[in-house]
C-alpha cells in the first residue's frame, strides 16, 4: 500500500503541463497583479524595518526543496505568512532610511517585458531591439540632464562618439571605467606599474569606489580618500586633491583615476567639478562623476548647475533605481570614449562572431560591461519616461524636495533638535543637539523599533547624524508630518529618562 | 491662445495620480500580463532571429523623451509594433541557438514579487527575508545536486562553514572568487608580485574567465589557455596543465586559479575533475568549476558523475538562468570558504553599521559580490524549485536531452551530415559533411535568415560545427521535427546550388 501510495504521488507530481503554459500563465499572472496591488494598498500597515530575528526564516521553512510541485496558492500563502514580515519594506510610505528604491508602476511593467522577453542581449544580434533601445534612451536621458554631446551618441548613429550603457549597479559603473582608465595608462607605461597607480575620491565617497579599487588590482595602499571638512560643506577640497596629487608623483606614484560625487551618502554634498577637473586634467587623471542619488534631481533645471562642469570629466553616472522610479537594478552610465571600455572590456569567442559585428555598425554591449549576459534594461526606463514624461518626472522630484523642506522647516522650530548639514536635495541631517552620539544613537534605533517609520544615520567628523531621506514613492505630505510626531514622541522619551536620571 | 493652449497641456501632463497607486497597478498589471500571455501563445509565429537591419528603432522613435506623460495603451501598441520585431525570440520553441534563456512561469512570477518588493538587501537588515531565503534556497540546490556538506551552509546557521550566493552572471562568480584567490595569495606573497600571477583554463573555456582575470589586473601575458584536442573529447588534460605549471614556476611565476568547465560552451565538453584538482591542488591552485550550462542537469543521479570530484574544488557555479528554468539573471556560486570572498570584497561604512552585522550572526552578502546593492533573485529560485519541485525539474531537463537524443538520431541516418562531437547534454554538434567551413556557416546564415529557426556555431580545431541547443521551455518533439525540416530544405538548396556550379 505505501509504495502503491508513492507511486501515485510520483506520477501526480510530473506536471502535464508545459512551464511556460500560456493559459496558466495567465491564470498564476494576474494572481501575482492582485496579491502585490493589495501589497502596495496595505504596505503602510507593516512595520517598516522587519522586526524578525536572524535566523528566523530557517526555523519556517523545511531544509529540502520539495519532491513535488506545489500549487502557487500554497506558495503565495507562504509568501505572506513567511517572507513579508521578514521584508523591510523600501516602497512604504514611512521609509526614510538609506537613500530610496523608487519604485513605479511604469517601472515595473517594464522590467515585467523585459523578464517576460527574457532575452539574453549580449551583442546586437542577441536582440537588436534591447541594444538600440538602450543607446536611445541613453540619449533621452542624457538630453533630460542636458549632458554635453560629447557623452551621447551621435544622432546618425556613426562615427566615434561618446555614449551611454545601462550598468547594474555605481559599482560596476565605476569597475568598468576604472579599469579602462587602468588599462589606458598601463599601455603607455608598462603593465609592471600597476603598483604605482593612485585613485582618488573625499572621505565621503562611496565605498563603492574602494572596492572596485580592490577588485581591479590597485594597491590597498593607493586608495587616497581626502579628507574634507566644514568648511567646504564636506565636499573635496581641489587644493586638497592638487596637494595629495603632488605628494604621490614625489614620491614616485602615478596618478590614475578620481571619483567626483554629486550627492554624498552621508551628507548629499556636491563635490565641485570644474576646479576638480582643472586639477585632474593637469595630470592625466580619467574623472568620474558618481551622480548616483541626486544625479536624478539634475533633470530639474533649478538643480543642474551641480553637474556643471560634468563636460570635462570621462564619464558620469546616476542610479535610476534610486531616486527614478526605475526598479532595482538600473544604473546609467555615459562615457566619453566607449573605446576606452570596449579595449579593456571586450571578448571575441568564436562561439558570439556575427556579420552586424564585423560589419561595425552596431554596438555590443557586452564589451562596455563586466559581464557577457546582460537583461533587456532600457525596457524598464523606456516606460518610465514615457509614462510620465519630463513634466511628472520633475514635479515628482520636486515633491519630495518640497517635503524635504518642510521637515527641516519642522526640525528647525524645534529648539532640541539641529540641521547638522544644510540640506540640498530630498534629504535632512539632523540630530538631537548638545547631545551625545549615543543618545541620538538610541533615538534611532528605538524609532526604527517602533516600526512605524525607519531612517538610518551617518556619522561625519566624529558627529553622529540621523539621515532622513524622502523619496520612498507613495510618501506624502501626511507620512512626514507622522514621522515628525513619532520622532518628538521617542525623543521625550528617551530626554525624559534622562532627565529622570539627572534629578 | 497658444500659450493658452501649452498652458492646458502644461497642467493636463502633471499627473493627480501617485506613480505607485494601488488601483492603477492593478488595472495596468493586468493588461501586461494578458499582454505577455499572447506573447507566448503567439511567439511561435515570430521569426526566431530578428530580421531588422542596424538602426531600425533609431528611424521610428523620436529623438528626446516626450514632455507629457503617454498612456499605457500607447506604449503596448508600440512595443508590439517597434520592439516585437527587433526581438530575438529566446522564448520561441523554435529557438536552439547559443545556449538556453529558459523562461517558466514560476521564475517570471518571483521576478514579478522580487521587483514589486523592490528591496535592495545589501545587509541581512535591509531585508532579512531576502538573504535568510537565498541561503536556504542556496543549501536546497546545493543538496539536489549533491554538493558537498563543505559547500553548503551549516544547518545550524552557524560557524564557519561554506555557503552559496546568487550572483548575476558567471563573469561576476568568476570575478569576486578569482579576486578572492588572489588576494590570498598576495596577502602571502606580497602585492608587489601581483604581476607574477597565472591563470589556468583550456582553449574551449568560455571568455569570462579572460575577462574577469583582465579585470582583476592578471597580467594577460599569463592567461594560459591550454590547448585541448579530439584525443580527450576537448576537455583539459591533466598533464597538459601540469606541463604548463611546472613551465610557469620554472620561468618565476606563480599559479594561481583554475578554471575548470563542465559543459563547454561550443561542444559541452567537460574537464576531468578529480585529476585536474588532483594537479591543481599540489600547487596551492584555486580551483572554480564552472558548471554554467551543465550543471542543472546535475540534479538528475544519470548525470550527477559529470561533477565528481568537486569536493576538492575551492568554488562551483551554474546559471539557472540558462537551463534551470529562472529568468536572467541568477547565478548559482558556491564557495568553501566564504571569508577568502568576504576578505577580498568588503566595506564597512559607517552608514550601513548595523546590530545585526556587529554580532556576527548574519550573512551581509554585500561582502560576497561586486556591487552593494542587490536584488531578491532568491525568490524567482525558490518559487521554480517549489511550483516544479525535484521530480518535474528532472523531467523537464531530460525531456530536453531525449529531444537532443531524437535530432541526433536523424542527423547519424543521413549521410550528408556528420556529429562532430559525441552529445553529452541537450546539445548537438553537427555540420554537412565533406564540405568547407564556408558551405557550413552559408548553411547556418540561411537557415537563420528564414527566421523559422536559430541556430549559432562554434569552431573547435578549424572545424565549423553547428550547434543545435535544445532547452528552449516551449520547445516539443514536433519543434525538434520541423528544425530538422528546415536544416534538410536548406541543405538541399546549397548542395544543390553547388552542384548547379559543378555541372
Amino acid at each position: 500500500m505505501g509504495s502503491l501510495h508513492a507511486d501515485n504521488l510520483e506520477s501526480i507530481s510530473v506536471c502535464s503541463q508545459n512551464p511556460l503554459d500560456p493559459d496558466e500563465f495567465r491564470r498564476q499572472g494576474h494572481m501575482i497583479i492582485d496579491f502585490l496591488a493589495d501589497y502596495y494598498r496595505d504596505v503602510e500597515k507593516y512595520p517598516v524595518r522587519s522586526q524578525v530575528e536572524p535566523g528566523y526564516l530557517r526555523k519556517r521553512l523545511p531544509e529540502s526543496a520539495p519532491y513535488n510541485s506545489e500549487p502557487i496558492e500554497t506558495i503565495l500563502q507562504d509568501v505572506q505568512k513567511d517572507i513579508i514580515p521578514g521584508l523591510t519594506h523600501w516602497q512604504s510610505p514611512n521609509y526614510f532610511a538609506y537613500f530610496p528604491s523608487s519604485g513605479s508602476i511604469a517601472g515595473f511593467l517594464g522590467e515585467m517585458l523585459s523578464t517576460g522577453f527574457n532575452v539574453v542581449g549580449f551583442n546586437w544580434l542577441s536582440s537588436p531591439a534591447a541594444t538600440e533601445l538602450e543607446s536611445i534612451v541613453m540619449n533621452w536621458l542624457g538630453k533630460m540632464l542636458k549632458l554635453p554631446e560629447s557623452f551621447l551618441f551621435s544622432s546618425d548613429g556613426s562615427g566615434s562618439s561618446g555614449g551611454g550603457v545601462l550598468q547594474g549597479t555605481t559599482c560596476e559603473a565605476i569597475l568598468c571605467t576604472l579599469t579602462a582608465a587602468r588599462d589606458q595608462m598601463l599601455n603607455k607605461i608598462g603593465r609592471e606599474n600597476i603598483g604605482k597607480l593612485v585613485v582618488y575620491a573625499s572621505d565621503q565617497t562611496h565605498c563603492a569606489l574602494q572596492k572596485a579599487a580592490q577588485i581591479a588590482g590597485i594597491n590597498p595602499k593607493n586608495f587616497r580618500a581626502i579628507a574634507t571638512s566644514k568648511t567646504t560643506e564636506f565636499g573635496l577640497s581641489p587644493n586638497s586633491l592638487l596637494s595629495t596629487i603632488l605628494a604621490d608623483i614625489e614620491s614616485g606614484l602615478i596618478p590614475l583615476f578620481l571619483c567626483a560625487t554629486v550627492g554624498t551618502t552621508s551628507s548629499t554634498a556636491v563635490d565641485p567639478i570644474v576646479p576638480l577637473c582643472e586639477v585632474a586634467k593637469r595630470y592625466g587623471i580619467w574623472v568620474h562623476v558618481d551622480a548616483a542619488y541626486a544625479g536624478s534631481a539634475c533633470i530639474c533645471p533649478e538643480f543642474r548647475h551641480f553637474i556643471d562642469g560634468v563636460e570635462d570629466a570621462d564619464s558620469f553616472s546616476l542610479n535610476a533605481h534610486k531616486w527614478f522610479f526605475t526598479t532595482l537594478d538600473c544604473c546609467c552610465l555615459w562615457v566619453k570614449d566607449p573605446n576606452a571600455l570596449v579595449k579593456a572590456l571586450s571578448t571575441n569567442p568564436e562561439y558570439l562572431k556575427n556579420k552586424a559585428t564585423e560589419s561595425k555598425q552596431v554596438i555590443d554591449y557586452k564589451d562596455w560591461q563586466i559581464a557577457l549576459s546582460r537583461r533587456f534594461r532600457s525596457m524598464k526606463l523606456w516606460l518610465v519616461l514615457r509614462s510620465y514624461g519630463v513634466a511628472n518626472l520633475r514635479s515628482f522630484l520636486r515633491s519630495h524636495v518640497k517635503m524635504a523642506k518642510q521637515f527641516e522647516g519642522l526640525i528647525a522650530k524645534d529648539k532640541r533638535f539641529e540641521i547638522v548639514v544644510p540640506r540640498t536635495f530630498a534629504m535632512v541631517d539632523y540630530n538631537v543637539e548638545d547631545q551625545t552620539n549615543e543618545i541620538n544613537q538610541k533615538l534611532v534605533e528605538s524609532v526604527n523599533a517602533s516600526g512605524r517609520i525607519y531612517m538610518t544615520h551617518a556619522v561625519i567628523g566624529g558627529i553622529y547624524m540621523i539621515r532622513f531621506a524622502i523619496g520612498a514613492t507613495l510618501t506624502e505630505e501626511r507620512h512626514v508630518n507622522l514621522a515628525w510626531k513619532v520622532v518628538q514622541e521617542h525623543t521625550e522619551v528617551i530626554l525624559g529618562a534622562l532627565d529622570g536620571k539627572l534629578n
